[in-house]
């Protein structure tokens, strides 16, 4: 039996900030400014406000400030609610390997422990990557038997991610390592029947306060088998029928997980994204209105219909797993924001109208999962035509930091106003350089420090 | 597709508490005195401490009492806490069909609950058993798949009773019992790696706490997916090869699962019972003294030898797992008690010199798992032997009150003394008739009420 788990706990151990590539570093403060916009464009997410006002009477001593919300919380209950409005627009970063969302809970634990504890940036960072690190390698490992099996790997591997990170700023032993993974392991979750409800964003919240309390529980010594990973009754054996462990530990420090992340333009789910872009492309290309259109016929790869076949719409969270809504509004509007993946926007009568009139199958077999064939057959007879083998945002065609900026700045403006934001932008570019991350997650709190409210 | 989830929701929520049987009623009062019983004797385990120490921090207002814990906490950690108090001496009941621990999670969260909240005992009872029904049956349901996975399913399953007893309390409609019933599925967690550590302890605790947040959130209305167990990626398909969902809801309120319940008069792994049972039976038909005793030959099931087959025993949570070990405390004291497991007990001379003279084997076939045959060889040359084919606390041969009641005092007096444990003792056996529960919880703790500090 491998020692995967004491192998990367030895590793982790011995890391420090310095180990960290430049390159690397530069792409983790690309990875922090596009989470923090999530959390900010979701904060005010029902989701959200619920759970407030469902476990606010639970909530400990308010150390630490909640990403975009007056209220502030406990350290873990503010991970497990800047994990909910981190991912809840669906907006977050992605993995295309293994389709994890990494970010949301690693930093959703990290900035939690920053708000109410002294952590500078660099150490920050240095926690972040390699939370990722540990996060995506997981998932690499067990790709694709463990989320085929129906498990919601950001929740189900981030929690790994979120345990080392926070342990690695608690400076834990060898030893606390291995328990600390344990520990996650065995408190791993989320089942993809969630898709479309919120219960797919309590997801990668739970696994921000789990994996953070693994981290505080192996601090103090609750012990944990030695073998959470690889044991024959441990994480991956249980919840994958295939993995390869060398994937985990084969190569750490010398490839990053970073650098195969991806960042989305469409706040859904990643596959329906060509067929977005090339609807968004004809929209600008031919100034198709809506009346215009006959019928949109979507040629896609089959896990398109599988993940994000969904036509009988009724919210903006099932729109977010409806390829045919993404491209109707791309068709109609030109745009695929936030604003998009409304009630109002899936009831809108225009997207409507252009939506029932849109098919998908998966009856191409040359289209790839970055790819699309759409073809748009209007009222006079003509036939537009896109393909695409290479969507906007994937690694391909990363967003540019202008991008990035901007994307951040739409979501952003959500809660802060536009000073603000740029604000909270400023200081995601330069985190690295800060004293204390605090800085960062007070900055992302409209509300004046002394007008907060405590939850209870 | 069956509509699990949903026949099952609109079961619990039609549910009162006149329609559970008498005969019923009376088996829940006798787990509920074996479980407070257990959350006692764990009450001091180092495991609880720990937990304490690392989370105490995050408490929130200590509106619940944790018993047998001068700490008080908010009612989702003291639902953790009780979870991990109660089975950290693996002494809790069994369903000998399933293998799962029900009581633990089930009641942790409840009385946690009725802690903070005014609840009458009978409508506590009542959330029980439904909580109880609903673990065994999804156990019945994915059993053996689900456990030779590698769940411990005490965790992975339990979180659904507790989820369903809070929601009881709660009175949650049936689109919201459906709901917690799905963010209680996508929470469910604990793999079998973590037996011999304080990770297994912390599964029931999770789940306690996870089921209780589930039915907080749900109530609030936070939704989940509608088909959490039975959907395609719900909680059965993505943890179990192989189940029978039919098992979830055929009979439900005809049958009742705490009939096929069982209570262990011994702390340790439940093959050591017969040769434990014996041992103490030899012990008073005898009056056998330890310096008598030239060697015992315990003639068991392989499956004794392959789980608990242990002979150099150093700790008593080794001693567990040592069939030699619990003959032998069971020849020398008569007992098989939480006193016998301790490291001193281990250590004991008595205790080392007989088990050191003490040999297991599995070399007569006619031995079952419920059996044993105990020959013991004394200095003047007679062999003593004992015969059994099924072991005291088994669905044959069932604790009677009585013996509840003594291994409860067993257990209590290790916080409490004799006249407080008496007092929690006969509020748990009338418990159906208190107005408020929470007297029954208060009353586990020792320390005056006025006196209790709060863990910050």
């Amino acid at each position: 039996m491998a020692a995967t788990t004491e192998d990367l706990a030895r590793w982790l151990v011995a890391s420090t900030p310095g180990d960290i590539p430049g390159d690397v570093v530069r792409e983790a403060r690309r990875a922090l400014v596009n989470i923090v916009g999530c959390a900010l464009g979701g904060a005010r997410h029902e989701a959200v406000g619920v759970t407030i006002d469902a476990l606010g009477p639970m909530f400990g001593p308010p150390d630490a400030a909640v990403i975009g919300r007056p209220e502030r919380a406990d350290p873990l209950h503010a991970a497990l609610l800047n994990g909910i409005s981190s991912h809840v627009e669906d907006f977050d970063d992605t993995l295309p390997g293994n389709y994890i969302h990494a970010s949301s809970p690693v930093a959703s634990a990290l900035l939690a422990y920053a708000s109410a504890n002294p952590v500078s940036g660099r150490d920050l960072l240095h926690a972040f990557v390699l939370g990722f690190e540990v996060t995506s390698r997981l998932g690499n490992a067990t790709y694709p038997a463990h989320y085929s099996a129906g498990w919601h790997s950001t929740g189900s591997v981030g929690v790994f991610g979120a345990a080392v990170a926070v342990a690695t700023l608690l400076r834990l032993d060898v030893q606390r390592m291995i328990w600390a993974i344990g520990l996650a392991g065995t408190q791993a979750a989320g089942v993809r029947e969630q898709f479309g409800s919120m219960g797919k964003a309590l997801h990668p919240g739970r696994a921000a306060q789990s994996g953070y309390a693994a981290a505080l529980l192996a601090a103090k010594g609750f012990t944990s088998g030695a073998h959470g990973i690889e044991g024959p009754r441990g994480w991956a054996p249980v919840t994958s029928s295939e993995y390869d462990l060398s994937k985990v530990t084969e190569g750490l420090g010398a490839s990053w997980e970073l650098h195969v992340n991806t960042y989305k333009p469409f706040p859904c789910g990643i596959v329906n994204h060509p067929a977005i872009d090339a609807c968004i492309q004809l929209h600008y290309e031919h100034g198709v209105r809506p009346d215009q259109v006959r019928a949109v016929r979507l040629h896609v790869a089959p896990l398109v219909i599988d993940l994000c076949g969904k036509t009988d719409i009724r919210s903006g969270l099932e729109g977010k797993f409806s390829v045919v809504h993404g491209a109707a509004v791309g068709l109609v509007r030109g745009r695929a924001g936030l604003r998009e993946y409304t009630d109002e926007a899936v009831h809108d009568r225009d997207v409507r109208m252009v939506r029932e009139r849109t098919t998908r199958a998966a009856d191409d077999p040359t289209v790839t999962e970055d790819g699309v064939h759409v073809e748009v057959e209007l009222t006079d007879g003509r036939v537009l035509e896109k393909r695409l083998t290479a969507s906007l945002g994937n690694l391909q065609r990363p967003l540019t930091d202008a991008q990035l900026d901007a994307k951040f700045r739409d979501q952003a403006t959500l809660v802060l106003n536009a000073e603000q934001a740029q604000r909270v932008l400023a200081l995601c570019r330069r985190i690295d350089e800060l004293p204390d991350v605090g800085e960062l997650v007070d900055a992302t709190v409209s509300v004046p420090l002394r007008e907060r409210a405590s939850p209870r």
